[in-house]
């Protein structure tokens, strides 16, 4: 019954794909719970409403970790 | 920047460090960022504050899926 | 003072006004609080989002539950 | 699939049911979906921990509506 | 490594920013964390989609308190 | 209408008030709306629950930046 919610910049659908495998794979093996009781939603934040230190991701050099 | 949330029933340390360990990694692999930007926070649900189809987990037989 | 968030697939406005409707007089008789307190939130989550046991509701056959 | 995330301020075991019970059946009759499709989370917030107007309902008086 | 998340009504770019460099500041003098430790992430939730007593904010009367 | 949620490590009552106000103000400075508008939530994150990088904050050496 694990959820997940993961909030990140946006991503490629290719991305998403898998992360959702991924993060399924990784709670199941850590929990216990069979497959299908892990429920994953994304959210994609974009960088203009997403601050550190009071700086707008938006904002901050394209050299900045990704995503 | 992936924040992760996940909420479960309350489970053991162990399964929370397994849980952090594996997620991190999954969400490194599947999207490509840094190890240190990857945020995760547990939150653990009482079965009786979770319910599916108006039954509370808590009212449930034991032997259902776990967490 | 309930606060209500409803995640749900993207859905009708007439839904939309119903679940607002429906769900603040269900809390009101649950609860016993005045109607005005009751503030609630709903959040269109993209199919292509939601994942259960590692699949995406997007790529489930059409005939599954709705929302 | 409608998700439904309510918080509160601390409320009886009573009411909790009640509300689970009340917003289920409320969520089904205004989108359509399966009962069992319905999933509720409760969370209950203390009142020394929410606060509007720049004042924490703990120091409130007692009169205020409830919960 | 307070994380602070604000729900509004769409909003502009300008009060963004002043949202995320007043409640950074706020934070910091509250807590005494470094500047660097506070995250901040916006939510424009459409008025259409926020309701109070029942009744949707966008089918208020436009003289209610912005935002 | 302004809902701000905050999540912390545990801090005590006096920051807790500190954070109520302050951020109150802030909001309201920025982006005009009433301050009974402004609605604060405070979750306190136990160290146990919150990484960073796979590591808990709980396993960090005491130094770390706090909150």
């Amino acid at each position: 019954m694990p959820l997940v919610r993961i909030e990140t910049w946006p991503i490629t659908a290719e991305k998403k794909q898998a992360l959702i495998t991924n993060v399924t794979q990784a709670v199941v093996h850590a929990v216990g719970c069979p497959q299908q009781a892990v429920e994953i939603m994304l959210f994609e934040v974009d960088q203009a409403n997403w601050a550190q230190g009071g700086v707008c991701h938006a904002d901050r050099p394209p050299h900045q970790p990704q995503p």
